[in-house]
C-alpha cells in the first residue's frame, strides 16, 4: 500500500488489490467528490506531484484525470491547474447555513454595542502587529492569566479610568463575563461555598448557570438605590454578584451609603463581592463613579469586558482578583482552557497603551449620548411611559408602563409588528410578578430609526391597554433567544 | 461636584469642599501619578479640554499644571502636549514581569511546534481581513458552535485530509483540546456518566481534571499496537479518550484490528470514543491513517486543534460530535464562555479555504521530517538508547533506556546540564512503575542544535548508569512545569 498525503487528500493505492492502479485512483477521487470530502473548486495536485507521492507512473495519473474530466467531475485550465468542477455534486458539508434568527424592523435588544462603531482599522492593525511581532515565547502555551503586556496595560487603564486598585499580577484575562463567572463559581464550589446572592431583577441566565454548578442562588431585590444591603445581610449569602455602576436592567446606581455598607458586609463576613462593570465607561452626564473595587479591594473580584466597549465577538474580558484568589483563578483557567489567545491579548494591550481605546470610547460616548437623547425625546413625544430609568449611563433604559398595560401582550404584539423589545419579566428570577416595564437597548438601533420605532411601539402599547383579553399574549413567540447576553 | 471623564482620568471637583479648586485638581493629579493610576508618559488632556470638562476657568487648570511641572511631575512640550514625567515615581502597576521560566540550553519539551515556522504574514493577513470585513452579525454575540464559514471550511478540510465524516452543523469550535475535554466531560457528568477510560501512559493532567469534575478515571494500558481493547472492555468504562493516530507519549499507532474492536465496543455498549487527533497531520513515511471517527461516526467525538498545526497561542480547536451530542456541547459552550472569538474563527476559515493551511503543513512536514531524521541519526551515533518509538509521525519520539539506567536521575542531571527532557514517569497515572524511558520533543529545538544536544544527553545517561546512588535524583528540580500541555 502506498498513500499520498501531499495535498491533504487521503488516497491509498494497494498494489496487491484486484483493481487496476488507475481504477483505484479514479474510484477514490470520484468517491471523495461525491461525498463532499473534495469540495467543488478544490485544486487537485498536478499529475506529476500526485504520481510522485503515490509512486505511480505519471501516465496512470494523467489517464485517471482524463477519465474524471470526461465524466465532468474535474476541470483543467492552463495556468490555474485542475479543480473539482462546480457541477460536481454539491457536497453534504456545504449546505447553506440555516438562518434561524428572526429579522426585525427595529431592534431594541439591550446589551449590544453598535456594530458600525467597531474600530475595524485600528483593531485590524493591532491584530496584524501582534501576529507579526509576537515573540517565540508568546507563540508557545500562554500564561493562563494572559499576556503580561496586556495585563500591565489593563491594570494601568483600570487604575486611571475606573480607580481600580490593580497590580498586573492580579489580572486574569478571560473570554468575557460569562467565563469569568464560570471560573469564579467553580473555584467557590471547590472551596465548599454554597450560597450566592444575585440581583433581582437581573440577568436570568446567570442564576441558571450558578444553579447547575451546584450553588444555591439567592435573589436580592434592587430598588432605585441599587441592591438592598439589609436583605443581602439577612440572606446568609457568602458572596454577591452585582453591577453597582449601572445595574442591569434597571439602570440603578448603587448609592454611596450602600457602597459603604456593602464593603463593610464583605469585610465582616469574609464574603466576596463580584463587581460586574460591564458598561460603566459609558456615562453621559452624572458624576463618574469609581469602581466599588477600590472600596474593598481585598474582598472584591472586579470583572470587565470588551463586549460593550468594542464588540462581543472578540470574547475578551478581564478579572482583577484579590491576591489570595488569583492563583486559584489562574489554575482554574488553566484547567478549563489553558488560557486565552495571546495574539488577541497582545492586540488588546497595544490598543489600550496606544490610546486607541480612549479615542474609541470618546467617539462612542458622543454617539451613544446622541442616540440616548433621541430615544428620550421620542419617549417623551409619544408619551406612553410613566418613568424612564437608568438613562444616565450604559446602552439601555428601562421604562415603566402604565399599571393597566399588559406587558406580556405588548412584547408579543410588538414582535409581530417587527419590533424586538423585552419585558421586565424576562429579567425576574423565579417568575416573580412586577410592574409592567420594557427594557429598551439603544446600542444596536440606528439613530435615525429611533423615533419611528418608538412611535410604532407607542401604537402597540395603546392597543394593549387593560381592555382586551390576554389571549394574544399566549401566542407569543417564545422561541426568541434569551433577553440579554454578556 | 463636577467631574471629568473625558480623557478617562477620574477627577472630581467639589465646589463646596474647603480646598481651593486648583488645590483639589493638583492634589488629585499628584495622587494619581504617585499611585501609578497615571503612568509615566501618559498624555494629559489640554488645559482647555480639562477646564471645559470640569467647568473650571482655564486659568485654574493652567496654574495647577504649572505647579505640577515645577515639582517635576509633568512635562510640557510644544506639539506633543503635556505628559506625566519619566522621573515621576514608577507606578506599582508597572513592575517588571517576573520571569519564572528556567532557561535551557537545549529544550526537548514535547508538544510544542517550532515558533519560527509560524506563518506570521499569512495569519496576520487573515486576521486583518477578518477584522476589516466581518459583517454586523459576525460582530455580535457569536453562535456558540463558532462562525458558520469556519465550520464549513473545517468540515471540508477534515473530510478530505482526515476522512472525518463531518457536517458543519456538527462542528463545535473551542479553544483547544483542554476546553474540548472540559465541555465533553461536563456534559457527561450532567448526563450521569461516571466511568471514563484514558490511556496509560498518557497525559496526566487529563486524569486530574476529569477527577475534579467527579468522574472516575480508569487508566488502560497502551502497548505497541495502542490501547488494549480487552482491558478497556473489562474496565466497565462508559467512554474512552485516546489518540489512535499517534499515541501520546509512546507514539503507538492503534492497529487496524483494534480499531475495528474499539468501534464494535462503542456500538455494543453505547459508549463514547473521544478521538484526540492532536498531531496526525504530521506523518512522515507510514501510510496515512484516516481518523477513527470514520469507523464509528455515531459514537466518536473527534477533537482537533491548531496548537500543533499552527501555534498553541491561538487557542483554536474543534470538536466534531455525533448529532445527539452537538446540541448539548453547544449549550455547554454557551454556558461556559458564550462561544469563541468570531474574528479568530473567520481568520481560521479563510486560512483553510485559501489553501494556506495545506501550504503551511507541507512546508512543516518537510522541516519536521528533517529534524526527526537528524534526531534519529544522532541517537544512533551516540548510541545510548535501546529503542526509539513513535518516530513515524508527530513532533516527539519516546526512547527506551537500558534497564540499569536511573531515569529520574537522568532527567535531574540533564536539567542541571541545561537540557530539558522528560522521563516516562511524567506520563504514568498513579505513580505506576515502568521501564526507564525519555520523551524527546523535536518541535521546539533547532535542527542545528540536535546533534550537540543528543551528545550532551548521552554523556548524562552514561554518568547515570546503575553504579551510583540515587541521591542526586532526590534533589531534582521539581518546580518545572507539567511535562506536556495541549
Amino acid at each position: 500500500v502506498r498513500a499520498a498525503w501531499s495535498t491533504d487528500i487521503l488516497l491509498a493505492i494497494d498494489r496487491e488489490a484486484p483493481h487496476t492502479l488507475r481504477g483505484q485512483l479514479e474510484g477514490q477521487l470520484r468517491e471523495a467528490m461525491a461525498t463532499g470530502r473534495l469540495a467543488a473548486g478544490t485544486v487537485l495536485p498536478s499529475t506529476r506531484e500526485l504520481a510522485a507521492c503515490l509512486e505511480l507512473s505519471r501516465g496512470v495519473v494523467v489517464e485517471a484525470y482524463e477519465q474524471l474530466a470526461a465524466e465532468g467531475w474535474i476541470v483543467s485550465k492552463r495556468g490555474s491547474g485542475t479543480r473539482v468542477a462546480k457541477r460536481a455534486r454539491v457536497p453534504a458539508t456545504a449546505e447553506p447555513p440555516q438562518s434561524p434568527a428572526a429579522t426585525y424592523r427595529f431592534d431594541f435588544k439591550p446589551g449590544l454595542p453598535h456594530a458600525e462603531s467597531f474600530p475595524r482599522r485600528a483593531w485590524a492593525g493591532c491584530l496584524r502587529d501582534a501576529a507579526l511581532h509576537a515573540t517565540a515565547a508568546q507563540l508557545g502555551y500562554p500564561d493562563p492569566r494572559g499576556d503580561e503586556g496586556a495585563r500591565v496595560a489593563l491594570a494601568r487603564y483600570l487604575a486611571r479610568a475606573r480607580a481600580v486598585v490593580a497590580h498586573p499580577s492580579c489580572v486574569v484575562m478571560c473570554s468575557g463575563f460569562t467565563q469569568a463567572i464560570d471560573l469564579i463559581a467553580r473555584v467557590w464550589v471547590e472551596r465548599g461555598m454554597s450560597r450566592v446572592a444575585i440581583e433581582q431583577p437581573g440577568f436570568v441566565g446567570l442564576a441558571t448557570h450558578l444553579n447547575r454548578l451546584g450553588l444555591q442562588v439567592l435573589p436580592v431585590p434592587v430598588d432605585r438605590e441599587g441592591l438592598d444591603p439589609r436583605q443581602l445581610e439577612r440572606s446568609g449569602a457568602q458572596a454577591v454578584i452585582l453591577a453597582p455602576a449601572h445595574q442591569f436592567p434597571t439602570g440603578a446606581v448603587l448609592s454611596a451609603a450602600r457602597r459603604v455598607r456593602l464593603a463593610a458586609w464583605a469585610r465582616e463576613r469574609g464574603a466576596w463581592i463580584v463587581e460586574d462593570d460591564y458598561d460603566a465607561e459609558f456615562r453621559y452626564e452624572a458624576e463618574p463613579l469609581p469602581a466599588l473595587q477600590g472600596s474593598a479591594p481585598g474582598h472584591t473580584i472586579y470583572v470587565g469586558t470588551a463586549s460593550k466597549l468594542l464588540s462581543p465577538a472578540l470574547r475578551l474580558g478581564w478579572v482583577v482578583a484579590p491576591e489570595p484568589l488569583v492563583g486559584a483563578l489562574a489554575l482554574m483557567k488553566r484547567r478549563v482552557d489553558r488560557g486565552g489567545s495571546s495574539i488577541d491579548q497582545i492586540a488588546l494591550g497595544r490598543f489600550v497603551e496606544d490610546g486607541l481605546l480612549d479615542r474609541h470610547l470618546k467617539r462612542c460616548r458622543g454617539a451613544y449620548r446622541r442616540r440616548r437623547d433621541t430615544l428620550l425625546a421620542a419617549l417623551s413625544r409619544w408619551g406612553f411611559v410613566d418613568e424612564v430609568m437608568g438613562a444616565a449611563a450604559g446602552l439601555h433604559v428601562m421604562v415603566r408602563l402604565r399599571r393597566d398595560v399588559d406587558e406580556e401582550r405588548v412584547v408579543a404584539e410588538a414582535r409581530r409588528a417587527g419590533l424586538r423589545v423585552f419585558g421586565g419579566a424576562a429579567y425576574r428570577q423565579g417568575g416573580v410578578a412586577g410592574a409592567p416595564a420594557l427594557v429598551l437597548g439603544y446600542g444596536a438601533i440606528a439613530e435615525n430609526d429611533i423615533d419611528a420605532a418608538v412611535a410604532a411601539l407607542a401604537a402597540v402599547v395603546r392597543r394593549c391597554g387593560a381592555d382586551d383579553a390576554r389571549a394574544a399574549a399566549r401566542e407569543a413567540d417564545s422561541s426568541d433567544d434569551v433577553a440579554v447576553c454578556r
